[in-house]
């Protein structure tokens, strides 16, 4: 089994090893992060050198609060990344039942049960009323499912009245429908809601992420990162792109322009394109470990999946070289 | 009282409120931080757009076991920064005692409760014998007090028959003495030991920091931070740092001398340093409320302690602007 050192998107040297002597450079498709990076400013060398100060903190999740639709910076809490922040969440709530609505990123499983929660992968949000912890990913990671408003507050009142949590993965709620997020329903509670920021931003390396709460939940969560979770360039960059709306919106636009061109490419190798977001699509086919394969070979990262055999997640090509190579070895495929 | 919003040092956005019309720029001694900072290699855009690759976080903790003397990297866990590392190191145990060599850095005490420790301040190494987690800073924040490796050993000794754990925060091991560290003992099971990045090497806005621990203890924190803990850019800049060892000594030696010549400089101006390490000097003074102040207002920022008000803490001023700045302040006073 070969699955295990390409656990996650991203990892080009595991890639590397799996596909010896594949053409260079890799094109990774594997990850569903922005090829388009937001421009990174000047950095100051005080922020490398400094201790990132609470007032610098403060803006940024006043900044973040008003991108994300959260009620104030109280309800904002920062962190290096949201993944570091799985187990303080899942921890909000005594161990318990923890429902995940899967197949969906795996680290929401693993986690619940490594702080102790009795975890089950369930179907539809209907399982997820008498769950202690309810995970949900929206839109989801790989297929895309975008899960309604409504239907999750009203999980959220179940849950509340026997003290549950529900926490909202919306790591690509950035490119998901208009209205769709739960930031702006956190101060009922008992909801937390992540946002990712290097994803859309196309900045994972950076490493900056946010959980939108309610006060004295954002409170809980900051008192266990402690002082000083975000480094000074995520403060510095996170609020300068956080604040560029109309970059965003631009960018919206045109992920979801490259989303069609990819799904054109791909319906045009006759493969099913199932789901996934403007950052994401995901295939099916039963061909998918002999493609995977076969774009290995062709330099082309794709993510695969090994409780899914005939999925297939595409990243968006970063370039025009890209677009290209992808399209020739889909093209030369079945060999 | 105003200690509040000056908990931690380097809050420069906090003391321009205490200190209106202080002297700018202020000159910041509040923090233990090197002044001269490792200068900050080129980086690629890549290590701010791809996510860390394992990879490159197991060539870092590599050259972090060397610079730390830790057995492999096996025994090494990368983190943004060493704080966020203290709840789950805390976390170890089960909820018992925990003992904390006092007075200290007050995360420690803060964090042990935090994760459900009854937690106590003990004055010597003898009193931690019987804590199911004993937490020593060495050498010591603010005092400098340097605890000898058997002593520590002998505490490790007796907390293993009871599967208790010591936690060694070793923040300026760097500039301590050499052989002191514990780094080189945590294959024995029981021993967690901290290190700071950031403090030695001048980039505390960077985020950087290690726990060496024995593999299956390494392996459990890993599990709880995730992948992806430490950004691209604290990768690129700690493996290079780490390796230049060259680097390190001479500027431990021209610490050793800035330090010196604070010293000089603190007991002309009729103080008492009573403890400290080369990145920073501990005064004891019954002024030490008014020469705070005094300071202050000159643009000269210190660490004060609220559980020890006749303490002053002085790191080291970066340049000759800002030790003339000192010289000349500390002349008028009082005033």
């Amino acid at each position: 089994m070969d699955a295990a050192p390409l656990a996650h998107g991203g990892d080009l040297g595991a890639a590397r090893l799996l596909f010896p002597g594949a053409r260079e450079p890799f094109v990774d498709l594997s990850t569903g992060i922005n090829p388009h990076a937001y421009p990174i400013p000047r950095l100051e060398p005080e922020a490398f050198r400094r201790l990132p100060e609470p007032a610098a903190v403060r803006r940024l999740s006043a900044v973040a609060a008003k991108a994300y639709g959260a009620p104030s910076a109280a309800h904002v809490v920062a962190a290096p990344g949201t993944q570091i922040l799985l187990p303080y969440v899942a921890g909000l709530v005594p161990s318990g039942r923890a429902a995940v609505l899967a197949p969906t990123y795996s680290e929401h499983v693993r986690v619940a049960r490594l702080v102790g929660h009795v975890t089950t992968e369930v179907a539809d949000v209907g399982q997820l009323h008498d769950a202690d912890l309810a995970i949900v990913v929206n839109p989801n990671n790989p297929d895309g499912r975008l899960f309604g408003k409504d239907a999750l507050l009203a999980v959220t009142k179940d849950l509340r009245a026997r003290g549950g949590l529900l926490m909202v993965d919306e790591a690509f709620m950035d490119v998901g429908a208009a209205g769709a997020s739960l930031g702006d329903e956190v101060a009922c509670g008992n909801i937390v809601v992540l946002r990712s920021f290097g994803k859309f931003f196309g900045l994972a390396g950076l490493r900056l992420g946010f959980a939108l709460a309610a006060p004295e939940i954002a409170a809980r969560l900051n008192a266990s990162l402690g002082p000083w979770a975000v480094s000074g360039p995520a403060i510095a960059i996170g609020e300068a792109a956080l604040a560029d709306l109309a970059w965003a919106e631009a960018m919206r636009a045109s992920l979801g322009r490259e989303a069609g061109r990819l799904d054109e490419i791909l319906t045009e190798a006759g493969l099913d394109v199932v789901g996934g977001t403007s950052l994401f699509r995901l295939v099916r086919t039963p061909a998918a470990s002999e493609l995977f394969h076969h774009l290995g070979r062709a330099g082309i990262l794709l993510r695969r999946f090994a409780e899914q055999p005939t999925w297939l997640r595409f990243g968006l090509p970063a370039d025009e070289d890209a677009w290209i190579r992808l399209r020739t070895a889909l093209a030369a495929f079945p060999p």
